[in-house]
């Protein structure tokens, strides 16, 4: 990330070079992993959902009691700056708010926000023609309604997802799947319902957006999903700002459907691509 | 903590100003809360359990697949450095390891090692002398044995504990309890047995040494204890570096035994400062 000196980010109230954009040791980030954030995809300047992605962020900041130090018009404004001077054909935004420069490195301060631009990073063509196997992991997020900063647990399981030679970890508690560490779980039932998790998962605005797609051509169901009904499921994929639709063909030990992505999730991508060119 | 232009910091493998002490926010503290840290008292310029909490250090890195990047000598000697340097009649010295300069804002790069000393604030004589009321929180940590910098519930919930008159606050699960943020819990039965939660908790340095001195006097368990056992519980403490032993009068609504510090907590107390003073 440090490495790209031509880009620049939003940090203390101005626009840096990124490379010259530092946290004093004393913010909660670093000494207490506290603080929330946000990403959202840039195309040709422009955000894409950008008002969902706002209306989060603000939300986190409010169930992780921070109050970010700008209103949405200026922040609005900022990224706006940061994105005409960084002037990337396609990119992710992220927002980062943390706890700020701690007194006694517990009690909160007044909140760093920072905003920063890097080049989008796609899934490889090949994981959506193929499909991908995921595993499950025992654990359920604390706060999963709040986007913290808090990947302990994904992080650390970076290297069990690669022995296993998956693509991505499913958290599971008690037989219940939830969420991926940056991901929505959906399947596509025997009769095409699609159905994803509604209880203990982030509301990602993508997993919005396709159940917005998927109600005009099929029935949709918010409801626990579990391990069982992912064995009989016909097709599953996972959802996220950068993955878009990504198909999903073995769970742990099981052979989704026929074990290749299914024409429900192929149809769906598709919408979603043509709704993000409308927006 | 930024205030005291005195005091220095170990970062970037060098002794520096601590107001100049500053991580490059693509560290993965500040990207996804990702670090482990452990934290030790130095009286008179003399680290006191130092080698408890050197072992310590290390474990939590090794849970989180984070490597430090100093032998235990190194390390002893950077510490030793940073105590000489600054010059602090009382402190504590807080060592974190982040999961360094990511790439790409989600994979672990080579971990920051920062150490930092700050004046030591202990306890209120008022607490020691009248106790403390805590209330509980149904929380459990994620991986309990190590000492990560996520701290995510426990901040979110310090204007909780303040809107209840309390000082502290215990997590539980299901009516077990298992400890407070960044201290350890026990109660004395009606019998005098000493009992602390054995599993899911941090293994607290301070709980190390109050079993041992606790087991030449009375007799002790590591077993679950339950909100159940705490209503029949003649006395309840607290025990962490900086706060020792702190008596518990109160759990939410429950009064503990007559509803002051207990005789054998504060018979514990003493034997705890006599031992620190040996050391």
């Amino acid at each position: 990330m440090q490495s790209n000196a031509k880009l620049h980010a939003y940090i203390h109230g101005q626009i840096k070079p990124l490379e010259e954009s530092f946290l004093h040791i004393s913010d909660l980030a670093i000494q207490r992993g506290y603080g929330i954030f946000d990403f959202f995809k840039v195309e040709q300047g422009k955000p894409v959902f950008l008002e969902d992605y706002l209306e989060r962020f603000y939300e986190s900041a409010m169930l992780m009691e921070l109050s970010v130090p700008l209103t949405t018009d200026a922040l609005k404004d900022a990224i706006s700056k940061l994105i005409q001077l960084n002037n990337l054909p396609q990119s992710g935004v992220k927002m980062i708010l943390t706890g700020g420069y701690s007194a006694n490195g517990y009690d909160p301060g007044e909140p760093n926000l920072l905003i920063t631009e890097q080049p989008l990073v796609l899934p490889e063509q090949e994981m959506i023609e193929k499909g991908i196997k995921i595993i499950t992991h025992e654990y359920i997020r604390e706060i999963p309604r709040a986007k913290t900063i808090n990947y302990s647990m994904g992080i650390r399981l970076i290297n069990k997802i690669k022995a296993a030679n998956a693509s991505d970890v499913l958290y599971q508690q008690n037989g219940v799947v939830t969420e991926f560490p940056r991901c929505n779980f959906f399947i596509v039932t025997q009769d095409d319902t699609i159905v994803t998790p509604a209880e203990d998962v982030l509301l990602g605005v993508t997993r919005k957006n396709v159940l917005k797609l998927a109600r005009q051509k099929y029935k949709t169901e918010e409801r626990a999903v579990t391990i069982e009904d992912i064995a009989q499921a016909k097709e599953a994929f996972l959802t996220s700002t950068t993955k878009r639709i990504l198909p999903i063909v073995q769970v742990d030990d099981m052979v989704i459907g026929d074990g290749k992505p299914g024409e429900v999730t192929k149809n769906l991508l598709d919408d979603l691509i043509k709704l993000e060119k409308m927006h």
